[in-house]
């Protein structure tokens, strides 16, 4: 059937189309079923959708990405043809049956998802089924090389290429363009793409871009990598692997990240940039993603074993998760913690002393001797601080960047401990939750300050933590959730009275 | 925030609204997470949507289903408020992880499916989990109750109500009618409602509304019933355990009905209308849901064990389904064989057999001796034929109906066999796929006969099958099918030759 083209901004996650009820019964396709779009310059199979308002009988509605794809403009002919189900939806089934797949059945789902042959529902299902049934070390393997090759590579002409990556789940996680200057520094080349918050307050890229430009292309990461030795760019804003952004949004309403899906998106967004030596850190305690060291153990023998199986050299450090690494949470307020570090701040020690224990172990990943001391001394020696200036100016920012250019948000509110005692611990998924209703990450003044953290002594009134916001409704969201989750745990030296039951 | 509000009809099936991607912004609100909608006459929890070209800012665009909750019109405000994830998603996270949920949790996704605060998103996830982890029995009932209690319930004055369901998986199961018609002319009360196809050619109600009305709201279904004895309307006209409707449309795509929500689907609509005895026809055979006795034995117990739970007598058939049932398949076709036999057509044994056989048993749950006998005797007198015409009229039929009224498309093809042998299998999927191909069910005229089946001598030439369309060009589809995947296999006396490998 013949259709005429009508652009939309909607909905442009998903490649989709709309058409009129009755040329959906006319082209014999259901709500959520395909159909092949065939332009004269193009060619793509969507999801199609029933609308009776947004278009007449006869009109196609495409959202950009199927616009750009097909090649059309708005008028434009294009002819529509139901499409079955593509077999990538027959494989998913085989996970959800718990068997194993082979390489061109993962692949055959990685390009329909990312090509929009697959809808929402069937990815859903294709999460769920990894999150409950998994894949064994080989399937993540060919998950890898599958994403991967959705996406572009950069082609560094230097080398070794070294990389680090942090599996988060840790709030305040600030220390990755510290451990980028610390080992550019060294002279060694270390390109590193983060991504933004997805469950979290603030990630890497969303506090990075508060003082220089994130969005940069493969072509100029290769430029500045070469020239500079490192950089601290955002991920989404290269073609790597980008089959990942649609899965993240799926993703995130459920709550999980399947390990193989976590695995196979850190390695691949590596492979894309032929990572030689890459350090993973793994944050451990209670209230993250890996809750014990034993967790954490088995996901670094399934990093390692799967570096050996697409040939590159990783290592991985498990870290101390059980708070927030430093004080601040937030894109401003880490930012400003981070660039003091730089600057020769020798405070929050908990930043300093996990920054150069992972730079120290890419040092000696490089092949120096006592990686932990050398980075110690070149953060010292204030050469990160230039090292990490050459960065910034090399990614937009200004030369005469000052951490105290960085300020949190104007509107801020203590919250007071209302018993004494000592901290005994610290639920980081609650202070997640508080440093989002302030406004981060999105509102770049917004987060928090803690001032009390594990094993502290804590008077009734002392302050524990301290909010900032841009806006005044969301600080008093945020305060009502900071009181009703009391997310600094207080207890005396007696853990708890048992009593004889009384007598009724 | 204050919106003003705006009518749209696309998206219905899902509660969602749209924003300008400010205002989402504003909000603090992604794409599918959700909003909380306050105006003056009602509320509601919607998924938000972002769209930079159908809104502008302060505006939020609402289908059908919102701007009724809401009781707005176009123009008048609404406040919108971030509204976290409900407490159902945790529960949904819960199944994933294998874990027994408690009645509460299963109740409140349940109503989160049918207030539309969980997504599409989320229930694939859900359904997803059904299917790989299952549900104990307790969890079942519990799920059966939640899913009668977000609709009506049909309070007959009468009883004991009878029903009879058939858990579909076989082609060409055109015996409602006919089992129906003998229960209500022995005097038993049987008001009995249907379904449509889902991934099938054609449902009981596909091809019922060919000759009479099935849309019935449940009142008038009590009317019925009361007076006639018998009905056979569409469920979807009332609304029985509506929420099973919004479930359907993920699991379609997906190709899953996973055995709780098959159980607790089928179930609730029964307890919904105060069944008291009932009757669960059980296809069994290769290509089917079902496709061992072992297999058909597990779910009999299931639903006998279930209907003690909840009440209800049930008894189960496990019934032949290696082939089809009869020799027609798609909603004329069916309605012309099914009518056929209640005006004394011999022809075909199979579905007069199938259908004594399951009223007969009906017949004995209500007290009768011989049933399958007695329901013969009713069929052939005559009076199951006047029944079938009170229960007709009464829908709305015309009282002059006759099986020849019903005509195939006018478009057909007879699909030949290119060698003789036996009819050695049936491929009922690939049968399903044809007659959907040609049109079925939307196209009434569309589907097809089935001339030869299971064990009969064919020879090269001879008509297998014979394909109807009301439409030329879904008719050479459906012949191009045909021709590619021989759903009737022949085979010669001699299976296969073995013979000695060749010497190279």
């Amino acid at each position: 059937m013949r259709f005429t083209c009508k652009r939309m901004d909607a909905f442009s996650a998903s490649p989709i189309c709309i058409f009129d009820p009755a040329d959906c019964i006319e082209l014999g396709v259901k709500d959520n079923e395909r159909v092949r779009l065939v332009a004269e310059r193009g060619e793509i199979t969507v999801i199609a959708q029933s609308s009776e308002h947004f278009v007449e009988r006869g009109i196609v509605l495409l959202p950009d990405k199927v616009v750009k794809r097909l090649g059309v403009k708005d008028g434009d002919p294009v002819d529509a043809y139901f499409s079955p189900a593509p077999e990538s939806v027959r494989a998913i089934r085989k996970k959800m049956d718990n068997e194993k797949l082979e390489g061109a059945e993962i692949d055959a789902i990685v390009k329909d998802i990312y090509a929009g042959r697959l809808s929402h529902i069937e990815i859903s299902s294709w999460l769920t089924s990894l999150y409950i049934n998994g894949m064994d070390l080989d399937e993540i393997a060919e998950f890898t090389k599958a994403m991967v090759n959705t996406g572009d590579r950069v082609p560094f002409d230097k080398g070794p290429i070294f990389d680090f990556h942090s599996i988060g789940g840790v709030p305040g996680n600030k220390i990755t363009p510290i451990v980028v200057s610390i080992v550019a520094a060294a002279g060694l080349l270390i390109p590193k793409t983060s991504s933004r918050a997805i469950s979290s307050a603030c990630g890497t890229s969303d506090f990075v871009e508060t003082f220089c430009d994130i969005n940069v292309s493969a072509d100029r990461l290769k430029e500045i990598g070469e020239s500079v030795g490192g950089a601290f760019v955002w991920g989404g804003s290269m073609n790597l692997a980008p089959v990942d952004d649609i899965v993240i949004r799926i993703e995130h309403p459920l709550g999980i990240n399947p390990r193989p899906q976590m695995l196979a998106s850190i390695l691949s967004k590596k492979l894309a940039i032929n990572a030689n030596y890459l350090l993973v850190d793994i944050p451990t305690g209670a209230g993250t993603k890996v809750p014990t060291i034993d967790v954490a153990r088995s996901y670094a023998r399934d990093f390692m074993d799967l570096g050996e199986k697409i040939g590159m050299h990783i290592e991985c450090a498990i870290t101390y998760a059980d708070q927030p690494v430093g004080s601040a949470i937030g894109p401003n307020l880490e930012a400003r913690e981070c660039i003091r570090i730089l600057e020769g701040e020798q405070h929050p020690a908990s930043v300093i002393e996990k920054a150069c224990e992972c730079a120290g172990i890419l040092l000696e990943m490089g092949g120096f001797q006592n990686g932990v001391e050398k980075a110690h001394e070149i953060l010292k020696s204030g050469k990160a601080h230039k090292k990490f200036m050459e960065i910034v100016v090399a990614q937009g920012g200004r030369a005469d960047l000052k951490s105290s250019d960085l300020e949190p948000g104007k509107y801020s509110a203590d919250i007071l401990s209302t018993k004494s005692g000592y901290v005994h611990s610290i639920k980081n998924k609650d202070l997640v939750s508080i440093a989002k209703a302030c406004g981060a990450p999105t509102d770049k003044g917004a987060g928090m300050l803690l001032l009390k953290k594990k094993g502290q002594r804590v008077e009734v009134g002392d302050v524990l933590f301290t909010l900032y916001a841009d806006n005044e409704a969301k600080l008093q969201r945020a305060k009502d959730m900071a009181e009703r989750y009391s997310p600094v745990v207080i207890e005396g030296m007696l853990i708890k009275r048992v009593a004889a039951p009384q007598v009724r």
